[in-house]
């Protein structure tokens, strides 16, 4: 019995971690889509690149600061609930590796290579597990001072501020910092060259990915099969629906 | 136990409804690949804008006419059994949305925006839950009756008639109601232009879409986990088998 | 609790078989993505009939010799444990169809259709279970010989040498066999004609289908929900860090 909820909880939670994996080619494939025929592959070597430097980066950094635990143990500790901990941090990584990914379809074409994967490397290692740690493993006592001061903990479920804001706001001061492509507009911000997406079908591949990996991300979020919950389920699909028709009409 | 069996219940069909969730990518891509340059965006924007008002008809009506009931109470019915009566729609939705999408390939290249989304969202309200409530509700007395004619009653496993025959049909008098492409034919019926695929690639991009998520759509019909069968899973895969190969000799 | 286990290890094993079954299409994407835009359409329907020709191959005759075991007995043995035999089949299968999809990559551009089927099906009949069933069926005593002479059996946990040698040293062969593309190389052996990747996106797609199902093909490689293990999960996640990164450096 206690072997088949393990196992269970290994399924659901891999399942997730698998999803959002996959997420991370939707991601490419959106960038892929958007910028110019000339930057396609730039576009899918970097995020898949800032997807293997966010694995060493979170492995031996950022998942000890959020949650001080690492995996240079022995194996005897590794093996546990049928490894249930090393597909959390899977399922965790996916989250981490998010950041520099929406960070990274922000300024698209504007960032060089290499600089750009050490601020990945920075960011998943350092910034984003700090905020990940004070909303999720009750770092710095902030939890304990929003419940004394409010009466609740902030609650963030699935990441919307941890992964999605965070990402947002380093995207922002990135998209400030680097500014237009050059040649983009003139001096009078009249637009000089415009830049159509090179490919609607990848574009849309990617949205689609994203669309069904965003089940695992929510759904999965629960991190156990007895948390599961339909009502989150049900949530991301009217979620879609409803964005999708606002598009529509807009 | 329960809360195991509910969670398992959840997971099994949610991953179901993910599946051909993902399926209805693979139409879009289909249709995409088979029509001319010029309509591939139509096709994408089509098919997502058909799931979204699916989605809303089916919540809001077609559920209640096929189950008679609503998701409209307390927060308190819907968190019973971790949800699970949310996931259920999640998955009967995409089987919903499936018909308009057959319809809509049938029709590809000949039908304006926006007549096809009133005539997609009166399909998944109103006529595809009529269907639906008598094989699979026991409505109108109907399963009764030919229960009582034959000795057994009308048997539709994972939406063979409910689903694709009812898509096929309206497919059909839409089809004829159309007629072909203008300039397609000439005054005798010889082909005056044709048309081939515009992308062998995304065409075939969709067709493994809907290979693949065939075993949820068949699987997972299902619905609780206890009730699955590996021989469902034998026969959907022999039968793609057996497809490809009469196609290759053919 | 029975049907509970049985059910698990049915959904188990099967997503394993969906996921490895979605790699099929990532040898397909990889292929079409590598060759001549000319032989794009060629790539695609044979990995789909290649697909096909091992389903038949393995169904009447290879899993026969590996397992000694078959279907064609009555439909009560069938579904006995919800049919998990049959879903052990499929992922199985999986995994033998996975050998002619290696050796087909290795031939791209360079094989008769018709033959390529014939030996697809001679390899997935008899030369791959021949394999399969010494290592995972005890077969012709020769675990139990290297267990006298080595004091431990061979150890192949997911396919490593089963699948992925043995598919690689037969494409060696053929490789050997077939020689370059004509008119690739002069008569002193230089470049005549380079053939670049008709399309990287296509090539990524299929690349990244693989990445996702390899977890599939890893972790589902413990054929029971109880036997799982996140370690196998983690190990396969930081292998394909270290292969970007290494790939990227190098």
């Amino acid at each position: 019995m206690e072997t088949m909820k393990h196992g269970a909880d290994v399924l659901f939670i891999l399942l997730g971690a698998i999803m959002v994996l996959a997420m991370h080619s939707g991601f490419a494939f959106l960038e892929l889509g958007t910028v110019r025929s000339k930057n396609q592959v730039n576009a899918l070597v970097k995020i898949l690149s800032d997807f293997a430097f966010s694995t060493i980066a979170y492995f031996f950094i950022g998942y000890g600061i959020a949650y001080g635990a690492g995996f240079l143990t022995g194996a005897e500790h590794l093996v546990q609930k049928n490894g249930y901990e090393m597909v959390r941090f899977f399922f965790l990584l996916t989250f981490a590796a998010a950041v520099p990914a929406i960070v990274s379809g922000g300024i698209a074409e504007r960032a060089k290579f290499y600089p750009q994967f050490i601020a990945s490397f920075l960011i998943v290692a350092f910034v984003y597990p700090f905020f990940e740690g004070i909303a999720w493993n009750q770092h710095y006592g902030i939890q304990a001072w929003l419940k004394a001061s409010f009466g609740e903990e902030f609650h963030d479920f699935a990441g919307s501020v941890v992964v999605h804001a965070v990402g947002g706001w380093i995207g922002l001061v990135a998209v400030l910092t680097l500014g237009a492509r050059s040649g983009r507009y003139g001096k009078d911000g009249q637009v000089m060259s415009a830049h159509p997406p090179s490919s609607i079908p990848f574009l849309a591949l990617g949205a689609w990915i994203l669309s069904v990996g965003w089940f695992g991300f929510n759904v999965m979020s629960a991190q156990t099969l007895d948390k599961v919950s339909g009502l989150v389920a049900l949530n991301s699909l009217m979620a879609m629906a409803g964005g999708t028709l606002s598009a529509l009409f807009a």
